[in-house]
């Protein structure tokens, strides 16, 4: 399951429909900021949305009941990040919580923008593969706030308040022949959208996008690059593209499709070893 | 939340949505069945639907993982509900599970029948309230389970097995002012429609429908009546509908909406004092 969202039709009109869960200790930690848990409960279902093309309408939630400050607080943070992203609540459901740990759900539901709602799995040999924006951003902030260390605002911004990125995604459907949200790691999603499409992936480390801050508290040699690699919470969008292709959307050229299978990595000329984890593996 | 399925406008169709959380401990026991913990996570999100006159469509599961033989027994129960009632399972997530019990979420997603879908705010003074089916015997199914007394096989049935009562549902809601499953309890989910409608409702307990299987196991006095009617999980739809109104399922009539507040109990001629708990009142 949560291997992509789902695309229906509804009448004359597209739904696309996702399901995510956030678990206390697993996807944030138990002194989180209940607004940042609230905003990234929806950051993460709107961008899988956005991966779809899609234009969310609204949300279910599904919530364990805790102590009362951090319930009210993360109800005040879920109204603040629905109507930022206009979208409705549209129901949910409660339960009493217990002490091992809160665990939240959410449904988004979205109007699929044009007739193409991209896949993961329609890559074409020949393609090259692009993500948006930077990555490691949110793996930095993660680090500065497991060790209680200070550090530069837009990497803390990067972890918790991470932004779905849905006009991207709506102006690249038409475009793309497979898409979808880096949620676990650029190098587990894009071996993930290589198999799905049947196709090998060749990665180059050097050109993967990196922030100077990130450079600055990480450094950018090869092993900060292949952490910013394989770390999850990015949320940028991942897809497959002709290079001919017109794209109005920043991005950047991180690899290409080619016949065979599986994922191989190299760092310009040189070929490089896959690391242990490509990315973040659910349970 | 949880108030009411939502109703939404997509193209030109009306799509409904809800979503029930059933906890370990609280909805279903720890020594439960898997397959009819998997099939009750359906039908109540399918009896949300049927109240609103919707077909199913598709579902939305959050779960989380415990050991490997429960989690599979859920899930080949889950794939036999689901075909039962021929829903599609759209997506979901799975986090690692805890200690303390089971979360579970399931998101329902179904077609109105109809441009009319009732609510619960409908009722008009002077309708009379109905019921279909029969109420109490998944509380009579529930106390031989937990009293571990074998009985009658249609009590333990109405307890684990409960039936969303789908055609019904769409065959009511051109009809009736108002409508809602009854999940936490006759008296209960009564007071709620009279609320939200803006009435006072008043129940005759001489008229319930019960079982023959349940006046057996529970005798029929007055005190096994208010059981009955104050115990959620028997999913039978309660509506409103003007007294004249031609309805094409079997149903009885409980109780007449009347201007005022509040809910008042008599059996034939004699005022009844309310019991003290309506119904399974949520955390």
């Amino acid at each position: 399951m949560n291997d992509d969202a789902a695309v229906l039709k509804i009448g004359n009109e597209t739904l696309v429909t996702t399901h995510d869960m956030m678990a206390e200790g697993v996807h944030f930690l138990p002194d989180a900021n209940p607004a940042d848990v609230a905003w990234k409960l929806v950051a993460v279902n709107l961008s899988d949305l956005a991966a779809k093309g899609a234009e969310p309408i609204g949300v279910l939630l599904g919530f364990t009941l805790g102590d009362d400050a951090w319930d009210e607080a993360f109800a005040r943070g879920l109204e603040a990040a629905l109507s930022h992203f206009d979208v409705a609540l549209l129901g949910g459901d409660t339960v009493s919580g217990n002490e091992n740990g809160r665990i939240l759900g959410l449904t988004a539901l979205g109007r699929g923008a044009s007739d193409k709602v991209p896949a993961r799995s329609g890559a074409k040999s020949g393609d090259a593969l692009y993500i948006t924006g930077i990555i490691g951003d949110a793996l930095a902030g993660y680090e500065l706030i497991t060790s209680q260390q200070s550090g530069p605002q837009s990497l803390l911004k990067a972890y918790n308040r991470p932004q779905p990125l849905i006009s991207a995604g709506r102006s690249l459907a038409p475009v793309v022949t497979a898409m979808m949200d880096v949620s676990d790691g650029l190098l587990l999603d894009a071996s993930r959208m290589a198999q799905a499409s049947g196709l090998a992936v060749e990665i180059d480390l050097a050109a993967l996008p990196l922030s100077e801050n990130y450079k600055t508290v990480r450094g950018d040699g090869r092993i900060s690059k292949l952490a910013a690699a394989s770390w999850g919470d990015d949320y940028q969008l991942l897809y497959a593209a002709s290079p001919g292709a017109k794209l109005s959307v920043d991005a950047t050229k991180v690899g290409i499709f080619l016949d065979g299978n599986g994922i191989t990595l190299h760092d310009r000329d040189e070929m490089i070893p896959l690391p242990e984890k490509l990315g973040f593996q659910h349970s």
